[in-house]
């Protein structure tokens, strides 16, 4: 069960002008079961993307450099069961042929299609059930298919991911539409599993790598859920530029940061929505640390206490065993910390002071918050003015029963 | 159920000459538990320990720091229940308050006394039942009480964990015993959770600190459970001094290797131990990596491995689900790795060749070694001639058991 997330309706998702999606079953590793996703590009979209910093990057991964490098992306292909990670140099060529066989029937060259795959790692992509699927995919294509697309994305998710929004940019109305998905091997390095953006508005080409990267920045690389830095992790900013803008040359522009800031708070929700879908989830958990020298050891100590075995199942068990969160801070890696300037709020409820318990700290009280599905975890460090969040969920029962089964 | 992992007998455990043990039920946290340990050393002996790198250390590791500095340590009190950590100045007061209660029984002073606490963190030590319960644990002291310590510092511990040998120095018998307590929040950096051997070689003083940090390096810091440092990881090394044969002045002369050798098998089989004996452990499993420029990065990968929850419950399920072994090893964090390179071993079973599938890699040969007890995983990076091992087991729905209910 998903932390205090539905399913999107289709209704709510805004197409994107110059940009159609189709979805077909494959049977790439089960049957009955939406696999394959293509996405279309009008000519004239900008197009940029970040990756996984996984040194053991997939196959998918490598193309998708190699062809956005190339510049005019014209397609995507998307498919769940099979990762083509850990494949080698055979893996390459499948991910290449994906791309050619997309572009065969598209009448554009391979090199303006995107792949992207996710799945078991490290078993051969069935090419063959690809190629054999895809003119299904392609005929199934039209703009309000976004819906399909984040449920033909899906792998151990159990809700679709997908949210949409609006924003008013020099006086014309821009959509931003996204979906991600994600569930395990979740702590992305600079993007998710998998993400996509796209909005009509007009970006200038030579924005959309900075825009690509603080989108991710401010969100997919802020949630974790079991800190494995997926081999396939990818982000995919479009931008069809058919909206009734002037293009937009500068993020600091005010077109630029309102842009910016609506597509942050799609990213936001997207990555979001990931964590409290994380693999067995039960709650939904916001890691902030402040008071540091910077904002990178407060993503130190965040991330120290989001990975955490037992600090999540603790949460798990809404066991306020909080001394657990101080442990993670004391072993996060700040040589020079001093413990006795340690501070520890959970919620509302204040359960530490210069290191050691708040006086008036109420195991009860701490039980109270443990029990809510969404929680606040706050640690001033008491060494400086910087501060990070990062968001995550709770270890289960369930995350082991899936993990332990994922492909049976 | 620990893996392959069974409880020493009391007649297997050598006494060792100057240095005596008592046990007591003093209700710490539950009632009927041996719950309170002293170990009592005649004058002379030397003393060295390594404690817990966690900057959020608790108080007994601070108090035995500034102890083991003043020097002629006589006794170590050793509680369960709870670990006096993350409780500021009040829990330094308690640790130095239970040290001066030993020492007024024994008449030394209370800088002769080291302190160790583990259990439960945040809460206050219960002195008053320590104070109590100190008198019936030094009555009971004696040589051969080596099991009732082991069984005395045992936590979520399932199995007592003691192992002796003896060792010819110079023509002199020399015993050499250790006894060691682990289970959860076990990622030992200097040293595990509580870890205790002593020997009646003599040793010189200025020898000690030396050799405790070699027998820690090249043990509790090879192995982790969970990856939670803990806040009150403690190595203590005693020599009493008493066997007959010369000082022995340097560990690098004949007599110095052969008890370090010695020792440090023992404090080997302590540390896999603590792995084997693992909260909700199923397999014991060791991470070999070979081929890296050092031995550092080595371990870096082997850590990855051993900490990915996505590896650890495919062992728990027997599930040859390697390629998340090689995305684990992508994300160690070594920047100019070369996938091209990698090779992996799971026993005898080549699986991965040139970062890709091995061609003569057949799953069922990948099963029928995962669902053995014992596993070896062999990495090769391909990049140099360092090599180094770590021990760790698997994650299973016990883990998440026993730490959701560990302090109901």
């Amino acid at each position: 069960m998903a932390v205090n997330l539905s399913a999107p309706r289709a209704e709510d998702l805004r197409p994107v002008a110059g940009l159609r999606i189709g979805v077909a079953e494959a049977a790439i590793r089960k049957v009955n079961r939406k696999d394959l996703t293509v996405v279309l590009i009008d000519a004239g979209a900008s197009v940029a993307g970040v990756f996984t910093q996984n040194r053991f990057c997939a196959a998918p991964v490598q193309v998708c450099r190699e062809h956005l490098a190339a510049g005019d992306i014209r397609a995507m292909v998307i498919n769940t069961g099979n990762a083509n990670a850990g494949t080698g140099e055979d893996g390459l060529a499948r991910a290449r042929a994906t791309c050619a066989a997309l572009a065969r029937q598209l009448n554009i060259a391979p090199q303006q299609v995107l792949p992207f795959s996710t799945g078991v790692i490290m078993e051969p992509l069935p090419l063959d059930r690809i190629e054999a699927g895809l003119p299904a995919a392609v005929a199934d294509a039209a703009p309000g298919h976004w819906l399909r697309a984040a449920e033909g994305i899906m792998t151990t998710d159990t809700v679709a991911k997908a949210f949409s929004r609006s924003v008013k940019i020099d006086g014309a109305e821009v959509s931003i539409t996204g979906i991600s998905k994600g569930a395990g091997m979740i702590r992305p390095n600079m993007a998710t599993m998998l993400g996509f953006m796209a909005t009509d508005a007009k970006v200038a080409p030579a924005l959309m790598q900075q825009l690509a990267r603080e989108l991710a920045e401010g969100s997919f690389n802020r949630v974790t859920v079991d800190g494995d830095t997926s081999t396939n992790d990818s982000f995919v900013v479009i931008a069809t530029n058919k909206a009734a803008h002037a293009t937009i040359t500068s993020l600091d522009s005010p077109a630029g940061r309102a842009l910016r800031e609506a597509m942050l708070e799609v990213a936001r929700q997207l990555a979001q929505a990931i964590v409290r879908d994380g693999e067995g989830a039960t709650k939904f958990i916001a890691v902030r640390v402040e008071g540091g020298k910077t904002g990178e050891e407060c993503r130190q100590v965040a991330y120290a206490i989001a990975h955490s075995p037992l600090v999540k199942t603790a949460f798990f068990a809404s066991d306020p065993n909080l001394g657990r969160i101080l442990a993670a801070v004391g072993y996060a890696g700040i040589a020079d910390l001093d413990q006795t300037k340690i501070d520890l709020h959970l919620d509302e409820v204040h359960v530490a002071v210069k290191g050691g318990r708040h006086p008036a700290y109420r195991e009860e009280d701490g039980q109270r918050v443990m029990k809510k599905s969404e929680i606040t975890v706050r640690v001033g460090l008491g060494r400086g003015d910087a501060a990070d969040t990062v968001w995550t969920c709770d270890f289960s029962h369930d995350y082991v029963s899936i993990n332990a089964d994922y492909r049976s």
